[in-house]
């Protein structure tokens, strides 16, 4: 059976669940691979925190060391912009394939990145970059290849809607409701990218471009949850309307009008039902007609799941 | 641009659906697939038969003039299993890809055909034979392809999930609802097939062979929405539950066990909220967590979508 390489770059939340789910699914992948899963080197920060099941040999704090290690694909795991996009562009250039969870590069880089792949022959897979665990790149991708999307409405923050859900159904002060969420490992130490709709704009950009192509693009608005007040929060807990935060994408005389921000819904409506730190979306387009998903959308297991997936994908492409 | 040549056998609902979608979204086509498709041949039973818009040359009534015409892909849309089995097996013989919407076929033989499709090293398609224009296909064979599966829940046959919304939300008898059904256009003159349990048995045996691969099969009940009495309606539509004809496969002890039947179900259930001919999926799996899908389960263009999207990837995949 043929051995397929990888370089992990970052052992994080995400990274490390990605190492257990190998571990766990050997036999499964082997048998919708046709192929073994060797991680052979794993990047970290600090190579003396304490990684249960992870083999120490295989630490390392040194990007070269992953990256020059002779594997046929690198999984980047590491987030941010700097220095994720530059090992990206390495690994590319060093004909490796890529998989990586980094929304922030995608949404800025996506398309030189996908330019540069298919100059060089090798795959770029993004699922876990938008909403964890729901395969929404594939369903847009290849799902709905013929067909023509006329909008995507989503929840894609799971920090920004378990805040929400805690505000209007329990009472949960905002400060309160960010401490429990950090408690729970969903919201970051510094969790002012979500709020601020940051992280909603990232992941509404990347499915915008999937399926409206290199139409051009234009903000209508783009805030965050901070902008919610009690008034609004009061009104929809007491009557038939809830608040989500919501990311739109949608075409409109050729132009691709992207919005990011708090909205009230009715209780009827399918993203109304999203509660907690779930994700949800929903797609309209022509032939299909509308389209909704739901799962979680972030988490260790649920991202390394879609992480997984993509690595099954280059595998089964190119052996 | 390369040109890429389709025999279409039948062309009925989703037939005549599919020549439409190729013939409005050519340019996207071109997009997303470097290539032109040309329709070269279609099948039809009745020849003299209006179809506006579909070039009469195109037309025959002999399936050798489709299966024998240089065509790279066959799409299958014709439905039931003789001869549409054998046509399907003689275009693989022929080493052309084939698309199809038949979940008789697929249920009865897909394993056969899939490895008859790999040894003569060409593709088969088959999204648009379960649940219209949700791409739950693609969404368990790739998107979960590193998960393991427990068990897939769903509504998947539309024409029993509108009887039964109608029955219990508007009092309407099952003879009138029938009635309904067959003028709108999705449930069949004989619609038997989808009233006894036997079409969503089919789609949910598909979906298992994808998830839980050769694991020994079981069934537990398989029945349709005739058993339904009207008391239990009744006692739903005045209750806080609602009936709902479900299909179901879970993995116990390394057996999967099958179920097609009525259930009653909570409101809060997310399969509750399926109404009237849409279908719905809830997908639990030890990393994703649970995943739930809806869309349109049938009609002319959303399966349409669903082919066309099949007969992309193979063009990418094969160019």
């Amino acid at each position: 059976m043929r051995r397929f390489k990888i370089g992990l770059l970052g052992c994080g939340v995400v990274g490390f669940g990605f190492v257990r789910l190998v571990q766990q699914n050997l036999d499964l992948i082997r048998q919708r691979s046709s192929s073994e899963l060797d991680i052979s080197r794993i990047l970290v920060r600090d190579s003396r925190k304490h990684r249960p099941g992870v083999d120490p040999r295989l630490i390392t704090t040194r990007a070269d060391e992953v990256l020059g290690n002779g594997a046929d694909l690198i999984v980047e795991l590491i987030g941010g912009t700097d220095p994720a996009r530059s090992y990206i562009r390495e690994a590319i250039a060093g004909r490796k394939h890529v998989v990586t969870a980094n929304k922030a590069v995608l949404a800025d880089a996506g398309r030189d990145l996908l330019d540069l792949a298919a100059i060089h022959r090798v795959r770029v897979g993004f699922e876990a970059s938008v909403c964890g665990a729901i395969p929404i790149v594939r369903i847009i991708r290849d799902g709905l290849s013929g067909d023509r999307i006329r909008s995507i409405t989503g929840i894609v923050n799971g920090t920004c809607n378990y805040l929400l859900t805690r505000m209007s159904e329990s009472g949960t002060s905002f400060e309160e409701a960010v401490i429990e969420a950090q408690g729970l490992g969903f919201a970051e130490a510094d969790p002012s990218l979500d709020l601020n709709g940051t992280d909603a704009a990232q992941k509404i950009t990347i499915l915008a471009q999937l399926a409206f192509g290199d139409a051009e693009h234009r903000w209508l608005r783009r805030e965050g949850i901070r902008q919610i007040d009690r008034a609004a929060l009061e009104s929809a807990a007491s009557g038939h309307r809830v608040i989500r935060h919501l990311a739109r994408a949608r075409l409109a005389d050729g132009v691709v009008e992207l919005e990011v921000g708090p909205e009230m819904l009715g209780l009827d409506d399918p993203l109304a039902r999203v509660r907690g730190e779930s994700n949800g979306l929903v797609i309209e387009s022509d032939a299909a007609g509308q389209l909704a998903f739901f799962g979680a959308g972030a988490g260790s297991l649920p991202s390394a799941s879609s992480v997984l997936a993509d690595v099954i994908d280059v595998v089964r492409a190119v052996t």
